[in-house]
């Protein structure tokens, strides 16, 4: 498997201690880690007995309640050829046969970027972390809340790019309602491409649109290229309750069929579009992951997929959905353990939020998606930074606010470290009772790496605080992501490369009509 | 082991649907479980292995560098008696000698509380919050910042003991800074014990203080009933490194020989108070905590005794201490396997932050400090609540946020319910593909109590919370409190044990000095 050639060079940002200062103040470079590799085991909360209700409840949901696979009669034949009993639309699958489909599925695959040190490995003991994704509002530098413009998606697109807590350049960062649906499709993808190295997923709001992301890509990466590997990776949610569109399953079948990789993805207001417990969404989550990753490997077998899981809660007085409580969390954990046994990667969390501004709530809420989803070993994280009310807004703010949180993330799953220097017994007899450590030699040959530092906390008094303006962490965070922009620099494209991509964007404005669907 | 029989009456909230109304929105009432209760294993990151190199290390330490008992000598003697080799106040133990002192020490224990009801079990698989403990400032109800007074510290005694989310009412809320030193630990007793039916903490801050303490809390509870049970827990915090003074050792004594809990509790800024690695920390607060824990066992054996870890990574940059940072949370789920092994109760955790106001830092930095504490099974959680600007400042709203978080904890840990009801199978089969679940039975018998839902996140539209205001979580918080004090009733105490403890207070005021130390 070859490396795609598409940078002019590396990245002139280094390794050492350089690197990581600017790493450090968000100024991006090629020194990060592409992703999260684990040290130490997922947290497990659901006991093998449990797991194995569950498992039965989901062969259950498959073949006697059934999946309904909607306006694809392609799809119906290819279901029923193997053995599935259709009624209608309605699809059931024998028990056994849908996982032992599933067996196909890799279970992890290399996601591509057009700069090789930024690919990424999706599976195993891996945690990608994206921005997020589909909100049609901003909250913007000035703290306004507006339409999200094609501007707001390429300044998103940047940060992502610059912040090392970022791996993946993510999907619809916003919507750029300011461009006609038919078209921003190949806007955003273009984005994507040229001002970020990072990866990147594709437009599965048709068939079309998904056959265009492919096509831009093979010119990006080169056709052979694509031909033998997974370049972009794309989001197809389920209608939950078990059933699953023409519009996603028709995005499915171009992208498996070109070896890209797809997330089918229950998207679960539990409470509405599941009952009212986790064990119930556990089951029905896994019946309908099954259920799409059968199709997937059905359509081409070894296709790269990821089990998805989106679940909120839902309050039961208002009907408002709800992020950062326990049951969700519960789902998050349950699921990860689910498609482990599964033997595909997975899916899930972020850092979710139903708060207006960043205050306390929306920081609380997030950290409480974000951290069982490191805990649960999620290998894909979308919405992992940005996200605000409940997914309708992208905030600037606190796209930076997370993404420091990210970058911890790594140390946190880490393990710790009993080598003889970590284990520091030179320190202690160095020093003894009553004396300090700082100036030990074991502390001078570790302090630089030795504790995670946040680029966003004020550690500082309160009179010095105070003295400096008194300023509020989200509105630090505003005033980075304003001089991240204005230090921002473009990752290099070869200019042919560039002018293919623009040639192909003109003919499809052209081709497509201006309209709203 | 009889009930003190001090209250007149149960509290008049009952069992039932108003009852939960109530504690939803924060008017307390006996109806709330006094402890949580873990259905979960607690999360285990630190290898058999790894544990065992720090254990040897930990021995090493004890045996090898030895731990300072200052200013001391009848603690000097009793170590010297069982077999430690003491040179001048430093004090060896033999390998192996304080681990086995430990074994009297019991596994979890009960402190009373005067309201039967509201008596807390320390140990095993339960979790007990208490508030923040120890700060001279307040940020108040009108935000702002300034030195604590007796009045704010009845106020949050009052707040903790209205908020379910609390199950302890704390020791030192708040340094009430318009008492003298030496006279305002009789006041702040009192107040726990006027103000709430909730357990308390005694006084540490000299002998005469602890013994204060035991004295009043005889009057409340019963000489007898003291005799033979623990109804107050203290905290015994080391000088680290590996050292202890005589103020701390003379309290716990006080304590032991009463047969009242102490806390021995290792305070380290990881970086100056211990080495500059998570191995090096684990090894160093073993050894501090099994010399406190040792030590205490032979005052009086089997008194009740709780490891404790208070850790705080340091900014290698600044000095300044850091928080919600991943080392300190690894400390912490490192140091509660530890203290399962050493088969004693655990003290950790917190909600911590360096921030100034309750905003985003604060909560995200909060979060990634008591989530860890829950998950690693930590039994007694201090500064659970209101802790902000490291521990300088009790902040109003933000003990009802973290409270609001407290509150949801025990969901947490319920584990995930696979009856035949959590399975939802019903439901499932009811409901089918493409439907809702809003109207199965399934769901109307389940919604009041299916999902955990916050006091305090604001999950509605923008359009309603920006007609309501556009107030931020901080200042939804003020409002609370101040509803809150304006509700609160005192729960009943028998008006002859009030004028017992007021005798005592004014004959101790007569006796005491006006002084700052």
């Amino acid at each position: 498997m070859s490396e795609p050639q598409v940078t002019e060079r590396r990245s002139r940002r280094g390794g050492g201690r350089d690197a990581r200062r600017q790493l450090r103040s968000g100024g991006g470079g090629s020194a990060s880690a592409p992703f999260i590799t684990r040290g130490i085991p997922p947290v497990d909360i659901l006991s093998d007995e449990a797991t194995e209700i569950i498992e039965t409840n989901a062969e259950s949901i498959l073949e006697e309640i059934g999946i309904d696979f909607r306006d694809d009669v392609e799809a119906l034949d290819i279901l029923r050829n193997v053995g599935c009993d259709v009624k209608g639309e309605r699809v059931h699958f024998p028990r056994g046969l849908a996982r032992q489909l599933c067996a196909t599925a890799p279970a992890s695959f290399t996601q591509h970027a057009r700069n090789p040190a930024r690919s990424v490995e999706i599976g195993g003991n891996r945690t990608v972390f994206a921005p997020v994704y589909g909100p049609p509002f901003v909250r913007d530098l000035e703290g306004e809340r507006r339409y999200a413009t094609m501007d707001d998606f390429c300044s998103f697109v940047k940060l992502v790019f610059m912040h090392p807590g970022f791996h993946h350049s993510g999907g619809t960062v916003c919507e750029p309602v300011d461009l006609p649906v038919t078209k921003r499709h190949l806007e955003m993808i273009y984005a994507h491409q040229r001002l970020s190295d990072k990866p990147y997923m594709g437009s599965v709001t048709a068939p079309s649109r998904a056959q265009d992301t492919v096509d831009m890509s093979k010119i990006l990466f080169g056709d052979e290229f694509v031909a033998n590997n997974t370049v972009c990776v794309s989001l197809i949610n389920a209608n939950s309750p078990m059933t699953w569109d023409d519009t996603m399953l028709g995005a499915l079948k171009v992208y498996a069929r070109n070896n890209q990789a797809v997330i089918t993805a229950p998207f679960i207001l539990a409470g509405a579009m599941s009952p009212v417990s986790v064990a119930g969404t556990l089951a029905q989550t896994l019946a309908e992951a099954m259920s799409g990753i059968a199709f997937t490997q059905l359509v081409r077998p070894g296709a790269p997929v990821v089990f998805g899981s989106f679940a909120s809660s839902m309050s039961m007085q208002t009907g408002a959905p709800t992020f950062g409580t326990p049951e969700p969390a519960k789902v998050l954990l349950g699921c990860a353990k689910l498609a482990r046994r599964l033997g595909v990667p997975f899916r899930s969390g972020g850092s979710l939020t139903a708060a207006k501004t960043a205050d306390a709530q929306a920081a609380y809420e997030s950290a409480n998606t974000i951290m069982p989803t490191v805990q649960g070993g999620v290998n894909f994280v979308l919405h992992a930074g940005g996200w605000m009310e409940g997914g309708l807004v992208a905030d600037y703010a606190k796209l930076l606010l997370d993404a420091d949180q990210l970058s911890m993330m790594q140390n946190m799953v880490n393990g710790i470290d009993v080598s003889e220097n970590g284990q520091a017994m030179d320190a202690l007899r160095e020093t003894g009772p009553g004396k300090h450590f700082l100036g030990s030699s074991h502390t001078q040959a570790n302090f630089e790496t030795a504790f995670w530092r946040s680029d966003m906390a004020d550690n500082t008094t309160f009179e010095q605080w105070s003295s400096e303006g008194a300023v509020e962490s989200h509105q630090r965070a505003r005033t980075k992501a304003a001089q991240m922009l204005d230090a921002y620099e473009a990752p290099p494209l070869d200019p042919s490369i560039n002018d293919g991509l623009r040639d192909f964007i003109g003919k499809r404005m052209e081709a497509l009509p201006d309209s709203e669907f």
